[in-house]
């Protein structure tokens, strides 16, 4: 599966045949995060966004009504192409579902989001060693200080993932990842989790806690979950999103996030 | 003087008048590190620095005997137009002279070698913090375990400068000094100087005890002093260098560093 066409693995995806996380799916390109929310909120929404690019980089934003993300590739609905969906009602989740057809709205913008698998992907093929990938569990995740500019109901502080590694695959780390603004792009900060305001890196707020070897620091990124938990504590009355893990995969290879 | 051609500095340079330190001398234009070696052993030191980059970057190499480093600038004499010399005989300083024409031969290569003042410059019109332009001290240099390549006589391992900064502003000076490799490129090392074997960051082994802020990690930068620690215990025959702060400056913005 992981040597699929984005085209062929959307294909599955689309006719019902798999309900499966999209990790190792069609290896080598982008996949995005989705969320669509009302047109009302979606201008608040998207300088917030621009505003916290690392946390929030936008790789697609619609028109409103229309499901097409355009510059992802040929041919993908943003209402059928995902694996699995979250419908939210006043910030809360209602329910999870493969296909949003039935919940859609001529006024909804669609917003695709880049993801951190992309250039952890450039990190593997570099020789920066990823814990949580040879390890098999899930990249830990914490609230932290960092303030997000806020707009219109949209704010709060960033939540960061975190990868430990030696200093001087931290400093590859961060030349790989500035090439690479939207999917995250630079790390936020390193080496110093209580600068913002992590006491334990062993109590992940998201995801699984780290192995540190010996030699390791800190290396934290903006995370994908920020939007998601910007748009719960907003309320704002509807919208969807993927669920966790279950990302569309696009047609544009990796390597072409570069500079991007 | 800060605002001085670096063709008029280098004419007050060469005609006696001055035998100042270069720093603060014809701002905004790279200045470099001089080593002039009989050809005999300039082979091994060319793939020693070749080999070692980030310590010792070589912005000019001449032919031998040739003592014009054409590439730097119009007109620039390398045995007049630096301050400040140092002779060394079998890897033990001599004397220390103002002009070297009395010891040239017709054998010696000319190395340029590449200066941190370059990067200096560009992280302080970024905004990145730098404790010991602030204070007016010399930046820390520290003989670290990090290892070499070897080539010919040449070898041992790397000596680092050591500026501390926010971890923020470590992730940006990281990514402007990525993009200057002929002037030390991004730091060989951050935060953690037990790894490569500095104990006490207060007893540098060069330069002045650096101030640490309550916020700041220390970052590593390979060092020019490593292609003089390395000429000394090689002990060869004959060398010229420049005196430490008295180098050469040339004609090449410091900005036109930027991917060179």
């Amino acid at each position: 599966m992981s040597a699929l066409s984005p085209a062929q693995a959307r294909r599955h995806i689309r006719s019902g045949d798999w309900s499966v996380t999209t990790a190792g799916l069609a290896n080598g390109f982008a996949q995005t995060n989705l969320v669509a929310i009302p047109a009302a909120f979606a201008d608040d929404f998207l300088r917030f966004c621009m505003a916290n690019r690392a946390c929030c980089p936008i790789l697609d934003v619609t028109q409103p009504g229309d499901p097409i993300p355009h510059s992802l590739g040929k041919g993908i609905d943003l209402r059928t192409d995902l694996p699995r969906y979250r419908v939210y009602i006043d910030g809360l989740m209602s329910e999870e579902v493969t296909d949003v057809s039935a919940f859609w709205r001529d006024d909804l913008v669609s917003f695709s989001i880049g993801c951190s698998f992309s250039f952890e992907e450039a990190l593997l093929a570099d020789g920066v060693p990823l814990r949580h990938v040879e390890q098999g569990s899930v990249v830990p995740m914490y609230r932290s200080t960092i303030p997000l500019v806020a707009s219109g109901p949209f704010g709060g502080s960033a939540v960061v993932s975190m990868r430990p590694m030696p200093p001087a695959a931290a400093i590859r780390a961060i030349q790989i990842t500035s090439d690479m603004p939207s999917v995250h792009g630079a790390p936020l900060h390193i080496a110093r989790p209580d600068l913002i305001g992590i006491d334990d890196l062993m109590q992940p707020d998201f995801g699984d806690p780290p192995t540190m070897e010996e030699n390791d620091i800190a290396v934290f990124w903006g995370c994908g979950v920020t939007p998601q938990a910007a748009l719960m504590s907003a309320r704002i009355p509807f919208a969807l999103t993927h669920a966790p893990g279950y990302m569309l995969i696009t047609d544009i290879p990796n390597h072409k996030l570069k500079y991007r």
